[in-house]
């Protein structure tokens, strides 16, 4: 089940954005790290060379989006009240890019390294739905 | 407020897929094309023009990400039993991307024509999460 | 032999449209398909594993290009009486689409595969040639 | 009218390419500057702002597609031999590819440089298939 | 004058580094905000009205990519001990991505904007020379 | 050790640039083409195939980057006065795009031939400094 578009907080997201555009989630992370989750688990089931080279060809890209999304949420949704109120919010989210990195899921085919992605990512969403509702 | 990510549909939603990635959202079109609507809300707001130029520029690269999203959808996700169950899908794909491109939201600042985006992506998602159900 | 550039039907292709750019061509599609075509043949003919890794890469690329392509000539070039006398014309491009994507050219390395995405491209060609007469 | 595809050269195309790819087609290029002039022709042709900021967004992009499709053949199709027998190819490229630019088609909205440019090209484009024939 | 490039610290460079590339420079992002820079003060040099629309086209794009170099930097190269050493350092990056973004650069003309970027992607460059020497 | 910045000549490269942004450096190319040499060092260094096809996704990658910005010196910075005076110009920068490609860095994992590309580049950047003391 999804709650039907009418109830989500869309309104709210706009009201805290001085950008041209100014609508943000975490969703947008998320998904592509799902990606790659599901890529290493495809990724270790299979033993058709092709289909893991280009299983890594493919989860180098997701991977890549991750980052960028994060980064986005870091330097463009994130402002200075944010990150007095959340002291370790720098590090959450240097910690997360990492991890969808070269020392992470970029450099790993673990389905336990997507995991911890996704974790971050969960902790960065959860703060982030904090800061929309106050 | 929003659903906790353990209470959504994940497992389903890999579990419809074959591909190397296998995880879609329309949330990804969605996302953009609220931002291609706050755009307009902001440019009919401004009335300086270097903001106004930048929201067009920003606008064409989101609407371009819109059409994107609901591409890869239309090509990768949908099958065609799907097809053959929605017979007005094709067309529906259609229009929402036409209406994203040059004879719609990129074309037009009204926030409007951006709604009418929003409403054909819902339309979309709507078949999206009931084929995930079946 | 190719014709010289003052007997292809420019004036034509432009008459037909009313969007900024208003130039289409089936040819972006088929040059990147025949990419395709030719690293699948040499895939086939080589064993060095570093260039066959370097040939699913460029494959990849060039495959997404080939469903870009395709995907602007559904969205952009054809128009609603164009679908109303080929009716059909969705569920080609569907298919065209679909055989660039995983589960043809990018998902194999088949010299067959690839030719049957020419095929199709081919199909699409002629349609769009004729609506240039019309 | 066109040539139906059986007739054009493909065969001898790829039989001059030892690279992955090996398909190199000057339409390429050709195409994206036939872009070019038709939205200089319609941004000459109308008073409203968006429109036109629009028409230049989409101008710098096409633009350069065209410069990077010349460079693509000058540095991967063109062998030494080439630039041996048509020695002044060098400056052709650079003249075309220049004309490209901001100097050029990028830095004009004026139709005249936009017919230069697609000048140039033809000339590209007949040693081209003149080396095809070879 | 420019120091050979025999005397540059490359050898040190690589050593810090464990990636697949290893190879990084603050001299990306200082190009790109000289670009910045350069483009502001032309902008306020000109009154032509399509001169300005290109310079902001490309003032949102070099400005992007300030904001992509420094971000691999603060992901991809700093490492947790830089941090402890450094503990303004996540601010810093957090400042200076944001000077390069809509609240900065991206936002603005101001030539002075651009300075400051520039100034804070100077502290970046030598604390990231001063952990090369570590 | 590394010139402070505010002796390194950036007065001096605006003063000769007519274009909107009118800032380049060869470094650009340079940085990419060590990369290219690391990965190659790091692929030959390494028997883990999934490192090793990951080297060469991001090999491929640089290579392209080192092709762009050398072409965009070619093509956007040196004007007819330079070649007139450096007759070699054009072959060098040919020979140096082709050392980045196929033939060159792309096709292979040799770090000589890595090597090779940097000394093309280093001539390249010789030129190109020259033209700015001038």
């Amino acid at each position: 089940m999804r709650l039907p578009r009418m109830l989500t907080p869309r309104v709210t997201v706009r009201a805290h954005c001085d950008l041209p555009c100014g609508v943000y989630d975490p969703a947008q992370a998320r998904i592509e790290a799902e990606s790659v989750k599901a890529i290493c688990e495809k990724y270790q089931a299979s033993e058709d060379p092709e289909y893991r080279t280009r299983a890594l060809i493919i989860k180098e890209e997701r991977s890549e989006l991750v980052k960028h999304h994060l980064w986005v949420l870091w330097t463009d949704y994130f402002k200075p009240p944010h990150f007095e109120k959340y002291p370790h919010l720098h590090q959450l989210f240097n910690e997360a890019t990492k991890l969808a990195g070269a020392s992470g899921a970029k450099g790993s085919t673990d389905v336990d390294v997507a995991e911890q992605l996704l974790g971050k990512i969960d902790e960065i969403s959860k703060i982030f739905w904090e800061t929309k509702q106050g």
